[in-house]
């Protein structure tokens, strides 16, 4: 299946999703005018389960790998520099390709670094995980993170296309897949009841990696993604609503210092803190938000928040919002399928929220 | 006067050109609505000359200084991090506008910050010397310099607008505004010989920053750089033709650590190699070629090459032949005004170039 995603003048791009696809992309290479040598920025784990696949399809190019360590910390200013290095040793021109082969921090950390090395060579995104492959990989935002701050130093850059194979999340860890789900409902609850109720009758099926349903899931989210970033690429609108779950989420990941929880899994803890937010001030249906809960609960998105507290969080936002000047923003559902923004939130309110998911997260711990 | 350059979808941009604008700029800046902080990247010479009345000028607004070192040194990854360093500790946030005051290394520099921070911040380029106002704050490149090559990690991106006030060049020191020379008699060979011959008759006027024909000689270049990256603004064709005098220019460069030459002189030596090669050829006629000496000469843009030697330029054009993996292309003119793309000259014909120039950098500082 094929799908474009328009982008500014030119640098529109499509994304190609099928199952096995990886195994069939020799000829999508060179259907697509793929003609130098190739870099691959991938991590361990990834390459080691799928190095050979990939080199498989890379055969007839020169091609060149380097391998980060997997983990937010790998995407760093300092490794930035090192795939600058790495591009440079090995003779990268103008005419070379840099494909991202791996998860979120491997698209963001990849694509920065392509987009920056000799004003921009072609970028390839082969994303690899749920999270990944329904949403991240689409959207043209690359970025690593600065000390300060998550996503700092970045750019927009669009690739040349996403190379999207469902199959090779069959190993992808199941906590890896579990923070997917936090993602991935994101779209049914700003966007697509359709695929919030799907999920509330059968997440199990896609924790044990059901091709259909798998397929079915990312193809709602890529589709959604595209309409989002079609209308408003560098979010000056309706891109803000991707943020549901994403301000409390963020200040969990900040107050944990990037260790403790994948990025979906803040966000599965964010959205909840939302939907707290939302049934408290009557805007959302209580039964409604329920079934978020159950989803991920079911799902085993709600990872424990051990090291981490309500008050630490509060100064997470605290800091973000001296930091940027701007009003803390909530995406909050009206109903499922349907978001609005609301700034001002007091503080008392947002405490309310973080208390109820630390009070959850305590009792799921006992279990 | 208002001159409009088309880029990619949104991203076209407005190059204002006036005697005296830069007094005048306070509702410039109100007219283009902006209206946040504003965070000024220049090296210290400009601002301690023309400071007070940029501050001036931006007296509605919050305004935050960083001040790099005069000198291609300035443009480096380090003086990036410590502007996004700057960026962070003052409260930058996606309302900001950077603006860039000074010459091609602070529009390259502050440039490449402002698209990197927060994937890009509102961007001003003020250029202050004859090269940055006729041609480098125009075509959206922004860069640094790697240790290994120039301007190896940058992107492609546009400011906002471009203030372009003639009469900061008052100031500039005479090798400065020779330099610039170089640049502008390129649009002269490449595609403006009315130019050229203005040039000829009275390159005199400009240096003694004659006021008219000072604004005519930068109008004529902004126009043509306009044209040229209108239409070909990632330099997949047309735009080549910019690079006249810079394979041997960089080359001069590079050999002599980018610390001897000014950028407009080394592209100054380099257009009299490529004339020189054209003439070899009999591309072109060895009477234009003597005008374009002339006005080098005259406006004292042939600074002495003391410590190069033609064999430590053709190692340099090795490397760079090596490293990018490309036949070196020369930009050659077929007549004034018109040039052509040529590949594959043989090392002894370049080599007679070389000797040339250097010949000739011998001869005038035995004068």
């Amino acid at each position: 299946m094929e799908i474009g995603c328009k982008s500014v003048q030119d640098r529109s791009y499509r994304i190609f999703l099928e199952w096995d696809l990886l195994r069939h992309a020799r000829s999508l290479l060179e259907a697509n005018e793929i003609r130098g040598a190739v870099f691959v920025v991938s991590d361990k784990n990834v390459f080691r389960l799928h190095g050979k696949t990939l080199r498989a399809a890379l055969r007839d190019h020169t091609v060149h790998v380097w391998l980060a360590q997997p983990g937010e910390s790998s995407k760093s200013l300092n490794s930035w520099r090192r795939i600058h290095a790495f591009l440079l040793n090995n003779g990268a021109d103008r005419k070379s390709t840099v494909i991202a082969f791996g998860g979120g921090v491997i698209g963001d950390l990849a694509g920065f670094a392509a987009s920056t090395y000799m004003r921009g060579l072609d970028f390839l995104n082969i994303p690899t995980t749920l999270l990944s492959q329904s949403d991240s990989s689409i959207g043209a935002k690359v970025a690593v993170n600065h000390p300060a701050a998550k996503n700092l130093i970045g750019s927009f850059y669009q690739p040349r296309f996403i190379l999207t194979d469902p199959s090779l999340l069959s190993t992808l860890p199941k906590r890896e897949l579990a923070a997917g789900v936090g993602e991935v409902l994101k779209y049914g609850v700003i966007a697509d009841p359709l695929l919030f109720e799907m999920l509330y009758e059968k997440v199990e099926d896609l924790m044990s990696h059901d091709r259909v349903f798998l397929e079915e899931v990312i193809l709602r989210c890529v589709r959604t993604k595209i309409r989002v970033v079609e209308e408003d690429e560098r979010e000056t609108g309706l891109r803000k609503t991707l943020n549901f779950g994403h301000t409390i989420g963020h200040a969990l990941e900040q107050a944990t210092g990037f260790k403790m929880l994948r990025h979906g899994e803040a966000v599965a803890w964010g959205m909840l803190a939302a939907g707290w937010l939302a049934c408290h001030r009557g805007m959302w249906e209580t039964s409604e938000f329920s079934k978020l809960q159950s989803i991920l609960f079911r799902a085993g998105s709600l990872h424990p928040l051990a090291r981490a507290t309500p008050a630490g969080v509060q100064r997470a936002l605290k800091h973000d919002k001296k930091r940027t000047g701007k009003t803390l923003h909530f995406v909050l559902p009206v109903s499922t399928g349907k978001v609005i923004i609301v700034g001002d939130i007091p503080e008392s309110e947002i405490l309310g929220a973080l208390q109820f998911i630390f009070n959850l997260a305590s009792s799921n711990s006992r279990h």
